[in-house]
């Protein structure tokens, strides 16, 4: 029974490197059988259908990053809006590093997979609304104990928060567009001059 | 002689109209010469490969931009920063009525394609790179004008534009994936809060 749960694990990796690396549509189950060597039943004994891989793909990879650097960026020891500063940071090493070792810089997993899904695969689509919905969270807590602690002046923290991580999405497009991951530490420290203020009267 | 140019043209709106609603790889040649109604050795006689034909849709409907609502947005007789506000505004009305007839939000072709391709196609990311330098432009001269003008405080002109194209394509990123457009009306005009001021003692 040791086997399963290893080709299962082998299936999400290669299936996440290849679709981080070129994207969903133009990896086949075939290869990523081939390249995990993993029979075409095995694949579909752990994984109904290809957007199955996905879903699992979009949860193993949000979960080890809540894990990784996205909770040590809003470790709750660092002053609020250093927190911003430290994401900023996890992004750009990050995105040097596979750049250093593959060549090209591959983005945001998720951004890239909205991109090329949204129009196509509601599934999907939600799955990765909700991927960002819980960053949005964490920026929104951080900008709210900000205000609080008088780091920062009264915003409308839920959109202020949602801009950020819109902002945080486009530095990479345009790093990756440019293959250029410096393009994100050159213009990601900008993310704190964003703010929106409370509308209707509040 | 009257044949060959309206051919040329229908392979690229038929191109540009799948490219932008579904993505560059999921849509084959073959697709694309059924759709347009056009025989398999015209389109090579056109274009000799897809990546040829993507190049073309780029140069086509960025010089469409250029005639069309960006040309409007920055029209030189609007107050430099109510530019941005007009251009964040024609995101939004163009998305919508694009979800509004399909079903669902398209996005913005040039970042789909930036996203999809970039770590593949170094010939359609420098030409990617390059539609967005000339947009980089439109907002770094907008900006220097309202600097000049004294309705912007002095920034580095050319990095926050970079920062504001940055943020509108995130926004559009965010807004597709959610499906509404009306998270770029929420969102975007934060567009006008986004500064880097200049470094190294300038």
């Amino acid at each position: 029974m040791n086997v399963q749960p290893s080709a299962r694990a082998r299936i999400l990796s290669t299936a996440r490197e290849l679709f981080h690396s070129r994207s969903y549509v133009d990896v086949g189950i075939t290869e990523i059988c081939r390249r995990a060597q993993i029979h075409k039943g095995s694949f579909y004994h752990f994984f109904p259908s290809k957007r199955d891989l996905a879903l699992a793909v979009i949860d193993d990879m949000a979960a080890e990053w809540a894990r990784g650097f996205v909770g040590e960026a809003f470790d709750p020891a660092l002053p609020p809006l250093e927190r911003l500063d430290y994401m900023v940071d996890a992004v750009y090493y990050w995105q040097k590093a596979a750049k250093d070792l593959e060549g090209h810089m591959p983005g945001c997993l998720f951004g890239n997979l909205a991109l090329e899904l949204s129009t196509r695969d509601d599934v999907l689509r939600a799955k990765l609304t909700a991927v960002f919905q819980r960053a949005n969270t964490r920026f929104r807590d951080t900008l709210d104990e900000a205000v609080e602690t008088g780091s920062l002046a009264p915003v409308d923290t839920g959109e202020t928060a949602a801009a950020m991580l819109a902002f945080l999405e486009g530095v990479i497009l345009l790093a990756k567009t440019q293959n250029d991951p410096e393009v994100v530490r050159t213009l990601g420290p900008a993310i704190r001059t964003i703010r929106i203020d409370h509308h209707h009267g509040s």
